[in-house]
């Protein structure tokens, strides 16, 4: 089991941000990992380094073909000081499911996991303890091959960088206003929607904007093929309370597999919660909230474990949700699932596992 | 005009490659170009440096959500020894609007021209002389920002590098054989499919792979939402000759612009053969090779400048295309363009550039 990590560890350490200014992703850890690779060898290399710029050739295929695919979990510090990763093998398996569809080869994952704890292990300072903080960690691999031929690269970089967040919610769960997206589109059936790559949220980028500047913080993506059928909402899965039953849209090979969205069903199953996984229209939506039946909607993912959406505007048509709160279905998955990723409620799924310190 | 430029040149020049191990996209000059743009500063300090690996930090936003673009076009020698580029302007506006669709900022093209030529004259003893020899220039943008919010870079990189390339047809011209892709997608209307941006290709490694396995050298994409109608071969765009006619897909939104295309329908309008820009089947081109009118087909780009189709297998279906060899539009074209590129032929549309040397 040990894989020899090799560890070097920084002779400089790092001020830590304050709490209250820790924000998403713009703060990094002491340490990263990365593990190299080559045709004809494998990975090879698996090292914790100090947190460091890498080098690149200019001609690096990940800046030129997006040959890259990526991850986001999380680890959270305990009351008792424990530390705890929710669900990471479920990450590196979706890893390797998105490295086959970028022609990537694949990593260990036991080897990842164990490169997890140990850096992990190592910048275990860095996770805030405050309510609703946590430390976000983003493995990730690129193609560093030096060539311009369109074509898989011969080289890999995999590496795991994590930074401390501070609370989603600074004061408690609140709803959010999304923007229904009838131009832009993030993926289709067939294209590289169903993996976690880059080109994805490249796509997304300017559809972001554009509802930002409507006022509205994500947009829901409709599918590429008809823009009719609900597909994601920003960077989470999307979940409707219509009429007493929870539905999310079917996997669909356009649409992410996500790990809080699988939590979320098992969570609904446990309570004897009726689910359906299946097709769901914008159109069916629209109904349900102009007859009274659609009581909650909430978008589900690792950042936020849950956003619950107060209005939907679907071309210019305002949708309020419920009464525009936190519905208690919402609530409640929050209150649990986040209950279970810090230790503070019972983990009857095994989700969660401690790091050795 | 003077754009002040900063040149660093380097101390050790590389040793140049033989003619015929120049391959494509391998090799670089001595020199690159960059630039850096950081939100509320604009675009600042072009220079010209040796080329050089770039540092990194591994938060970079275009290792995690593919915000970058690119370019690709060519300098070619003439027997005269000048350097003529082939529409470099076109390039620089491509780029820009792809800039739009992947929210980059806008850079100066008369500024990116202007670097562009100073960079061709510096590296100038690269560009080789063999017939169908050329040197390669990939300018392109990558988001540098280090932060993980799924939004806009504040920090950015324009690079161009070049690399002499070898002839594409060692031995003429010759046809390929090009599978059609019937389950991935490449783009799909709403999406990247019309900008040069990685994702594109991110989402193509694939079914390239596939289809080489099978024996065909690229794939033709469907649409990705009726996967019916033809929209691009490779990285190329795609023409068919049928009974006299050359048709090619109408510009869609999911299609890129290429500017080999826009020069073959110049060409052809020049000589009087009729052309159509519209939506195309693959049902179409099935029936036209059946009853015989389907004459020829081929791909264009900036690479190869034509590549004859010579077989095209649908579902399982073989159509070899005229006698399966090289058509003589398809030559012509490809001896009237190349012959224009290096300065063999009149240009009469004014779009080579001659660079100072
Ligand atoms: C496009 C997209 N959909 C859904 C999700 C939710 O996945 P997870 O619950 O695994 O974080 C993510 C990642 O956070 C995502 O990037
Ligand atoms: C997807 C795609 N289509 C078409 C082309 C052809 O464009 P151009 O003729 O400008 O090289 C390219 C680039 O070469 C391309 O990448």
């Amino acid at each position: 089991m040990s894989h020899s990590i090799e560890i070097t560890r920084t002779t400089s350490h790092k001020t830590k941000p304050a709490v209250d200014r820790l924000g998403f992703g713009i703060h990094f850890t002491d340490h990263m990992f990365i593990m190299d690779y080559e045709a004809g060898k494998g990975w090879y290399s698996p090292r914790i380094v100090p947190y460091q710029p890498i080098s690149m050739d200019p001609a690096a295929k990940v800046f030129h073909y997006g040959q890259t695919v990526f991850e986001g979990l999380k680890a959270y510090r305990t009351n008792d000081e424990k530390i705890l990763l929710f669900r990471p093998q479920s990450n590196f398996k979706r890893l390797n499911r998105s490295n086959v569809r970028l022609s990537i080869p694949a990593v260990d994952a036991d080897l990842a996991l164990e490169a997890l704890q140990q850096l992990v292990a190592i910048d275990r300072d860095w996770i805030p303890a405050e309510e609703g903080t946590s430390l976000y960690i983003r493995p990730f691999i690129i193609a560093t091959q030096a060539a311009l031929g369109v074509a898989p690269s011969t080289k890999y970089q995999f590496i795991i960088i994590m930074s401390p967040v501070g609370a989603y919610y600074a004061e408690g769960v609140h709803p959010v206003k999304i923007f229904v997206e009838s131009d832009y589109v993030r993926a289709v059936k067939g294209g590289t929607g169903d993996a976690k790559t880059a080109g994805n949220y490249a796509a997304g980028l300017k559809a972001q904007e554009e509802a930002a500047e409507k006022g509205y913080s994500q947009v829901l993506w409709l599918d590429g093929v008809h823009k009719k059928y609900i597909e994601e909402v920003g960077s989470m899965n999307v979940f409707f309370k219509i009429n007493g039953t929870v539905v999310t849209p079917a996997l669909n090979g356009s649409i992410l597999e996500g790990i809080t969205r699988h939590s979320m069903l098992q969570l609904l199953a446990h309570w004897n919660i009726p689910v359906e996984e299946r097709t769901l229209s914008i159109q069916e939506i629209y109904d349900a909230q102009r007859d009274g039946t659609l009581e909650e909607a909430f978008g589900t993912g690792t950042a936020a474990v849950i956003s619950p959406i107060g209005e939907l505007n679907w071309k210019g048509e305002k949708l309020v949700i419920g009464d525009g709160g936190t519905g208690q279905l919402s609530q409640k998955l929050y209150d649990t699932l986040t209950g279970i990723q810090t230790g503070a409620v019972a983990d009857p799924f095994g989700w969660t596992i401690e790091v050795r310190q």
